[in-house]
């Protein structure tokens, strides 16, 4: 098992040199409290619970698994008692409300703290992780008594949450789902239905597990406009007594065995409505951007997991010699680091871990205006600018994350395939977070459909005119030329790209579904390029001061330049796909697919 | 699990129709034995035998795996009994050596069999399939005696056999390795060392187990040119004592679990040598090709299985409507098929595995004139072409049909993580065909370094001539413009980019090894382009001549309109990154890859 060491350098790069987080801070009310040195505090004990206390119980959690022993889902060895830490630690207030026992730090430090518990045990950091949406949910929209009763012990961790959405039958569509909610004479609810792919939808850590529940009211609309929220507790707060929920089964997954993935049962268990009645899904989207960073994490963490292992392993394996000339005389053959095709990949993962961080973290920025920002405009610029990234975090970002933890295991040759180098559990693990929170197809049709083609163009103009305005400040820079040049270039076809497929959806709307992925990806490709050249030119400026830290700095315009000679060209294929009209994916006959 | 049914129409189109077996089988001696109806009942046997017989453990073995049992595998339960059956119809001796037992039918015919067994089962068809490397060296280099001893055991699936090549610090680097052999006054060696990744090194299916070891004689040569092989069976042929061979332990691993991955102690085993001394691995390469071939297959299988289980389930589960009306109005939702991007994902996999049966069985064919063509010129062209072909199958044809695999789990959303459907079994079970065999790096090397540079470009040339000829031929074909065009340019361009780069390699060895890669995966577009322009070109006459088989042929000029539109364009992107210079690979000092 690759061992986990939180890049703190790398961390802090992003945070303090490409995003300014200390002006970031000062700029909003409230943001003044994550001073310097208590966010560097946080996140260092941060960095020592993840190396020292979760990343050990990642391999074993994925042997042991989870099991269900007399109905209850027992958690592998260890998850308990660091759940317990994390709990004592204070870890899951550090973002929440300050009225409900939280610290009130901004969303950006705590994806830092999720991005760390992510890359060194992404099952173990699913349980207090799948809290936030419950959190939330109580948050914006529960009554004083709910709150009251759920609130704090969701945010303190004493209680963990869950969003149960998914039903056998319905995934994306959630319009089509049954899941009853009956009036009972009391107030309550009677929710009799079956819900899948709950994720820490039941375990053994906590004492008891708040569910939010999307359910249908009896004669709610039919479709997405009548679904209602429930809080489904496991035990009933008024007297402990046990809610007829339970976990009916456990899935056997590809990946993420220390995570509990629940068949739930409701079976007229007793809930309350949250919110207002069949407007649950429109509760839902105001916190799903989060959400969606969150699994977008995945993406970094499985290259930044998989490249500290296969960076290891490329400096400590022996074979064949360099074809420029021996690079390791005293051995029988040469560390493979030497060999080209093993740096192409070491450097694709490097420049993967380090981009989506940026990528990330600049958008958590934004979250932490949407609700901190001091004006209305401001909160609804950086809304609209959370809204574009959002599917293309989640989307492009698993993706490239995926292909990353392939490349980790491909470094390793046929030992990447057993299980003992944990190459190949990062594989596993991490291929799910293309699927769940919306695949990748679902996030490109949001990317495309809703957030650009629906605002005519409007979200892609206001990041395409951040990348626009940083040329024009660098168009003098001879050093950035390199980069400068086709970022331009990219940015402008962007618009091309966008513009000529809208026309034509105007003709077809299937031309936005051919489309769409290779936009998404397309989109992912410049908006990682964009960040690259942003952090070559912080490095470039730190070498031309005289930095003592020639070696970083120098690395980072080089994985910089690795970028854009060789993963960026990826548009040009992108670009044509997306060109290529509906017609080349529509013509064929259902009947015809196969004989 | 998805069902598995043998593709016969597809399979007879490719053999028959593109590939004119009948002609190709009547132009050298002994292939007229294969005549057309017995080919057809051989592969409809075999369809048969892998529906029902293997197809149905691939799951149950995936679940329930291999164990060592007192030193011994136990294989999945079922297996055995399969593999008594696939013995008793005669299939091992399909294409082996009619003195020793075998059908001597070509290798061509072979490759269909070995096609439906890989998709219906790779871990159990590794049993029987592994054998090939130890028919091989025992027929092509075994004295009369030894030929006596194994060989008739060996072709009959009576006994087994291996290749034991790796240990524990050298895999691709083979002239590191440590096994020692001694020589005995009895004329044996005595074999010492730990050979690691020995696929089917010891099971329950078989009375012996036939092991081809590669150790080295005392004061051999240093390095590749210091390795024999030899002969270790499991129990002695002369007295059927256990010899000192054993399995130490399986490796866990991420997939192909039905098949033992043994470590395999060699503990002063009694050997005999078999072939020249220090000639081993020359002898190897005679026929590294076919395995290659194999392994390709599995690439074949994975886009071939993987997208009938995800073509099934897109028919047939319903969400969201199409955003071009509504398909299926007695429904609570279209099935999923109707939506643009889960076609593109099942089109791709139906290009790739069409597209890449054809070019497997393209060079099966070459490999049947390697040996059976009259005249030494068309011995050497064949192999001349195959040697060219085999880093490309290998390489390119695993890369795609693991992407591939990976749609078929998109297409079930959350469901193809679930391991009951079994999508996620075939990205497991695949992940590893880029690895074992020699890993894509590996491949790309070869293809790059040993057959198109050292060649000056003679290997490449040959194949771009066909390709030229054929655009040539169809120049004035209207309807096939749409093909013709994009492949001659990128003929042609094929042709530049190696130019380019060995011309930068004359300067810096490293540059073959940063453009490798990229420059496999344009060649395996490239050629594969050029399999459905023919397959096209082919569809389009039957059509033209009023075939009843309209959806097939339509769907097949389709199919390749897809390929040529939304696959082919990758080659932008490999184009420019394989000449983007070594320089971006190479610049960054090993110790600054991270901080």
């Amino acid at each position: 098992m690759p061992e986990y060491k939180a890049p703190l350098r790398e961390i802090n790069f992003v945070m303090k040199e490409l995003l300014d987080s200390e002006g970031h801070y000062a700029s909003f009310p409230g943001g003044e409290e994550a001073t310097p040195e208590m966010v560097d505090a946080i996140i260092g004990e941060g960095a020592k619970f993840c190396e020292e206390v979760i990343a050990p119980l990642n391999q074993t959690g994925d042997q042991e698994g989870c099991t269900l022993v007399d109905g209850t889902v027992k958690t592998p060895s260890g998850f308990k008692e660091a759940y317990q830490q994390f709990v004592e630690g204070g870890w899951p207030t550090l973002s929440a409300d300050p009225n409900f026992g939280g610290q009130g730090l901004p969303e950006s430090v705590n994806i830092v703290i999720s991005e760390m518990v992510g890359t060194a045990n992404w099952s173990w950091g699913m349980y207090p992780g799948l809290s936030h949406g419950a959190v939330n949910t109580v948050n914006e929209f529960g009554s004083e008594e709910q709150k009251e009763t759920y609130l704090t012990k969701l945010v303190t961790g004493e209680w963990t949450g869950t969003m149960c959405l998914t039903e056998p039958h319905c995934g994306s569509d959630l319009g089509i789902l049954r899941t009853k909610a009956e009036p009972n004479a009391d107030g309550s609810y009677s929710i009799t239905g079956t819900k899948i792919f709950i994720s820490a939808g039941d375990h053994d850590m906590t004492d008891n597990i708040v569910h939010i529940v999307l359910a249908r009211l009896p004669d709610a609309p039919k479709g997405t406009k009548g679904i209602s929220l429930f809080i489904v507790p496991k035990f009933l707060p008024e007297n402990g007594d046990a809610n007829s929920v339970s976990c009916g089964s456990l899935e056997h997954k590809m990946g993420i065995h220390g995570n509990a993935t629940c068949v739930m049962n409701f079976d007229g268990a007793k809930g309350w409505l949250i919110g207002p009645e069949n407007k649950g899904l429109n509760c839902m989207f105001t916190f799903m951007n989060t959400a969606r960073i969150g699994t977008a994490l995945q993406g970094v963490g499985a290259a930044e997991g998989s490249f500290q292992g296969a960076l290891a392993y490329a400096k400590d394996r022996l074979a064949m010699r360099s074809l420029t000339g021996v690079k390791n005389p005293d051995g029988a053959a040469d560390p493979i680091i030497v060999h080209p095709d093993v740096r192409r990949m070491l450097l694709t993962q490097k420049a993967v871990a380090e981009g989506t961080r940026a990528m990330c973290y600049f958008s958590a920025q934004q979250a932490d205006l949407v609700h901190g920002a001091e004006t209305e405009e401001a909160r609804k610029a950086a809304d609209d600018m959370l809204g574009f990234m959002t599917p293309i975090l989640k989307a492009f970002i698993t993706e490239v994350g995926y292909e990353a933890a392939n490349h980790g295991m491909q470094v390793f040759g046929g030992h990447g395939f057993i299980a003992e180098w944990g190459m190949e559990q990062i594989v596993r693990d991490t291929r799910i977070s293309l699927m769940y929170e919306g695949t990748t197809g679902i996030q490109a049709l949001d990317l495309l459909g809703r957030k650009v083609l629906m605002t005519q163009g409007a979200a892609l103009k206001q990041f395409t005119k951040l990348v626009h305005v940083f040329c024009k400040e660098n168009a003098d820079n001879e050093e950035m030329k390199q980069f400068i040049e086709p970022l331009l270039t990219l940015n402008k076809e962007w618009g091309d790209i966008t513009m000529k497929v809208g026309m034509a959806a105007m003709k077809n709307r299937d031309e936005v579904g051919s489309a769409s992925v290779d936009y998404l990806m397309y989109s992912g490709y410049v908006t990682m390029a964009y960040f690259w050249a942003r952090m070559a030119l912080i490095a470039q400026q730190k070498l031309a001061e005289g930095t003592t830290e020639t070696g970083f700095y120098t690395a980072k315009v080089q994985t910089a330049q690795f970028y854009f000679k060789r993963m960026l060209p990826r548009t040009k294929a992108h670009a044509e796909m997306a060109l290529a009209g509906a017609d080349s994916v529509m013509a064929m006959d259902e009947a015809n697919f196969a004989f």
